[in-house]
């Protein structure tokens, strides 16, 4: 295989764009990734979404998308994992890199989350868990990760206010970030008060919903020099799989796929969990935060939630987490996260990451999830 | 690179599966096709499959099928192309094994179309096409392509019942194929007298809709002789696109990407169209059949149908066409059809097509369609 460098990154900010329809954002996030990178030109698209189908009654998206980036005729395709969909884009950008069958690859992800006219909205994001062994009881997925939330509370005498850290932490970093939907800072009183949405998760447990699109620029490693003094390495990269069904796990109280993809992409990378300088973990609720935490290594289990509260996950703490706002804070459009998040690493990587910054990362993970932990890929950057 | 080889090939018979799920159609293929190839475990899964959100309220196809096929963990996520999903599963899981990262791969695809209880069949179909720019005028799928068999008809002066030997060709091959859906021969009378649909397509111009799901294994090429005798390799898989909206193109009447993907797949081979022993095509409507000819070198612009009217695509002809039933006779389980045509194309290779084998077959293609032509995935397996 050929190893594979990222020479090119794009967003848009993400919030609610009224004015731009998906495959403008995606447009938008396309260009500026492929200005980054100084390409004209690419070899293949792979596009992440979840929604597009349920909310903008358009399927297709990868000769829809190619062709309005004005790349009409490449390998185009999308790629659905629930809200894993970004990162897996990426995955398959990587193999196509890595396999000498492709050079200048983009990866591309986009979610248009407003504009909902159907009302499809919470049932399209159900459809992350298993239809006809949990939805058909009524579930929501928000209802799924409370029970998580509830068992883990229970299991290991954990309060509610235990997870305000991590909510706290994301709003904090958000300011710094133009991009983020949220750029305001929150108090404790603020998250122990928030509105309850399905008990124990209230409205400061929860990433919002968002329109938006982001895209990063794959060539081959020995190639990325010709692009820019700025590349960043994908040093690691795997996905793995678990149960939809949250009942049908080992153990509901570990994410398994967390586990095994963090460790393909360890292993791949020759690193451990002390060697990575910020984490991007997936921060859908709260609870995906602290379970994210334990299965990849940085905390023993049931203790994922105090690198929270004891400001381990902040900029200066031991694994700066969510740097640029994470899920809750810069908003989680849910099919285009998992390449913002690779963005932002690579933000950090290539020391652009402005008030963000974390000093002399050198080393950056991005773990996006889909369902209630079914899909998980993690990725490991590296500044070259 | 590495060269990849299908070492194992599953199929359910196409029809209407009311007392079989999703998820057990796919298992049933998975099943079948690791049995072939003597495999009880595989590195990834790539699922094909276009409707699962519409009709079942279930995506994240990824691992659910990984986890109902007892394959709980591996890397597996779902691809989209429209109708051309299948074949851009292979195609994925071709980029995974030739890059070197995965060595055992499953491309399964999947459709269950019966049992829409949201009756949204139609509406999900449509978006394939552009929603903005095509679907938003109220036209259905089958009336885009009516639009572009209108203009056929117009431009070269062709008359419907021109376009009668596709669908006899189809139905007379299916007799000989357990899996076919419709295993009836039909005459030249029941062709121009069946009921319209959209003018000029009448119902036997039309591939019907089903429930279906088919699985090819893919392994390293100098590792095929450790499973099977009878390996398949790709010798060439390409994918291109075009725009959505057919209004769009700059020719109408010629499929770009067909032409575009088979030529890169005709140029990684190393043969061209007179090389091809039998072509699995995209008959969902008689009209793509005669555009893909054209546009894949077997005739002359315009004068595709010419090879269904001579008898030219029959199974003693230049070029067997359809050999199983094509999408007319088989069934056209939509998402799940490029995987069939693989399968179809992998047994005529092995000697394994039955009544329909086709002799001294060596080298076949299968091309897969997504849209009115705004995917096409082209691949060619040779005998080893």
């Amino acid at each position: 295989m050929r190893d594979v460098s990222i020479i090119g990154i794009g967003q848009t900010p993400v919030g609610e764009h009224w004015e731009r329809s998906l495959r403008h954002l995606a447009y938008d996030a396309v260009k500026a990734a492929m200005g980054d990178a100084g390409v004209e030109r690419a070899d293949a698209l792979y596009v992440g979404n979840m929604l597009s189908g349920e909310i903008s009654g358009q399927s297709h998206l990868g000769p829809l998308i190619a062709d309005f980036a004005g790349l009409r005729g490449i390998e185009a395709v999308k790629v659905e994992g629930a809200c894993g969909s970004g990162a897996a884009a990426v995955r398959m950008g990587y193999l196509a890199v890595a396999s000498g069958l492709q050079d200048i690859v983009i990866c591309a992800a986009v979610e248009k989350m407003t504009d909902d006219v159907g009302n499809r909205l919470t049932s399209g994001l159900a459809q992350a868990a298993d239809a006809d062994y949990e939805l058909i009881h009524g579930i929501s997925f928000v209802a799924l990760n409370a029970l998580l939330m509830q068992r883990y509370m229970y299991e290991y005498d954990v309060s509610h206010e235990d997870f305000a850290g991590f909510a706290i932490n994301a709003h904090a970093n958000a300011v710094g970030n133009p991009n983020a939907m949220f750029r305001r800072a929150i108090t404790l009183e603020a998250f122990t008060k928030a509105g309850m949405i399905a008990d124990p998760i209230n409205l400061l447990d929860s990433s919002p919903m968002a329109d938006g699109a982001a895209a990063v620029i794959l060539c081959p490693a020995p190639q990325a020099r010709e692009f820019t003094d700025n590349g960043v390495r994908i040093a690691g990269s795997a996905m793995a799989t678990d149960s939809l069904s949250i009942h049908d796990r080992h153990d509901p109280m570990w994410l398994q796929a967390a586990q095994d993809s963090a460790e393909r992409a360890y292993r791949q990378a020759g690193v451990g969990p002390d060697d990575i300088d910020l984490f991007e973990l997936h921060d859908a609720f709260s609870i995906m935060s602290a379970l994210s935490l334990e299965a990849t290594g940085f905390a023993a289990r049931g203790k994922g939630w105090q690198l929270a509260a004891n400001g381990d996950i902040r900029p200066d703490g031991r694994i700066p987490v969510c740097t640029m706002g994470g899920l809750k804070a810069r908003g989680h459009p849910v099919g285009a996260t998992g390449i913002y998040q690779i963005v932002e690493a690579a933000q950090q990587l290539r020391g652009e990451a402005g008030d963000c910054q974390i000093l002399n990362a050198r080393l950056a993970m991005a773990q996006n999830i889909g369902g209630s932990g079914a899909t998980i890929v993690t990725h490991i950057l590296e500044r070259e």
